[in-house]
Order: structure tokens, then C-alpha cells, then sequence
């Protein structure tokens, strides 16, 4: 069995609320990243609100940073405020190489999408 | 190995360009489908000019219908006249029913999302 399906057109998705682990909204989606030949989401551009609010007024994270929740009817993040502090500037070009694409994930915390997907 | 990857922020999809199978062009994307859970794109919104902008003004056509062309920057696509004028019509609702998609799916003559992806 499956989970029901969320289906959202991209045109929606800008707004989307981002949630922290306690379920308390600190941003929005902005934008998705898609690579068009998959067709599958591999990053999202985030805007932050409030004390996480600092520095970039966007930030480029890995999909896999994101989960979607679908009572809050958002996405719920385990990132925090030193990850984004410290993570690399988003630059379009830096997404077309692996190396860039490797720091940008490592700096979150999360599995590249290039590696096996977990079983189960 | 694998393709450069051709990543497109979604906001910046509609208007991509649709070519037949002979790269004239046939239409445009003026939307994706994509599921929040997986992040995967499921389903394009599609409108047609010319001969092809018959009945409806836009179209729900599978993902597996459609295939980036990096030297056109833009997809190509096989789904024909026929097939548009015998699709079921769009209903968001319907997109969670599985019985509808697969009608969906068979109506463009394309394998379904949920079943297993060709190796190789």
C-alpha cells in the first residue's frame, strides 16, 4: 500500500510553509528545482522569516533536507540555523557539478540523490 | 556516466516549448504536476495551438509521455491528435484515483509511474 497522493501543479507551490522539527513555520518554499530529463525535484529555493532570517535572502536546499507533512499540509525541515549560516552561496552554474552538488548536500546533512535510495 | 544534468526552477517551466516527433512545435507546458511526497513529476500541463488546439485549452498528459531534447530546450513528445481528442478529461481529483490514472496513462499509449522502470 501505498501513502495517498499529494499531488500540487508547481505554479502553487511558491508559499508552501516550511516547518521546523517542532512544528513551528520558520519559512516558505519559493521555488522547486526539477531536472528536466528525470522529471524529479532535486532542490528547493527557501525563504526564512524571523531568527533564521539572516545573511541570503534564499537559500538552495537539498530536497532531501525536506519531507513533506501532510496534517500541516507543508514541508517539515531537520535544518538548522548553523547549517544555513554556513552553507554554500547559491549559484545556478555550482548545480551542474557534482563536486558543488556534494558540499551543498553535505552541508545540510543529507544523502546526495545520486546515491542508492534507502530499502523499505 | 550520466547526462549533464538540466535542472529548471519550476516557476520557470510554463512556456516551455512541445515539439511532435518531427520537432515541429505543437504546444506548451504551462504547468507541472509533481508529488509533494516523492518530489517526483507525475503529470504536464499541456496547451496546443493549431490543429491540435481543439475542445479543451489545456491537457493533463502523463510525464512518461514526454522527453527532454537538450538541443531544442524543450520536450518532444509521440501523443497525437487521436489520443488528445479520446483523453479523459482533467480532474484534479481524479489524479488521486488509480483506476483514473491508469485510464490516463493508457489513454497516451504510456507505462504507468507506478510500475517498474525499464533497467538499462
Amino acid at each position: 500500500m501505498h501513502a495517498e497522493n499529494r499531488f500540487l501543479e508547481t505554479t502553487d507551490i511558491p508559499g508552501t510553509p516550511v516547518y521546523d522539527g517542532r512544528h513551528a513555520e520558520i519559512g516558505a518554499v519559493d521555488d522547486l528545482i526539477v531536472d528536466t530529463i528525470t522529471g524529479k525535484v532535486r532542490y528547493a529555493i527557501l525563504s526564512f522569516g524571523g531568527f533564521l532570517g539572516l545573511g541570503k535572502s534564499q537559500y538552495v536546499v537539498p530536497w532531501t533536507a525536506l519531507k513533506w507533512d501532510s496534517e500541516l499540509e507543508g514541508y517539515v525541515t531537520g535544518i538548522t540555523e548553523d547549517q544555513l549560516q554556513s552553507s554554500p552561496d547559491y549559484d545556478p552554474n555550482s548545480l551542474r557539478n557534482r563536486d558543488a552538488e556534494t558540499r551543498l548536500h553535505e552541508a545540510y546533512g543529507v544523502p546526495g540523490y545520486w546515491q542508492p535510495e534507502p530499502q523499505g
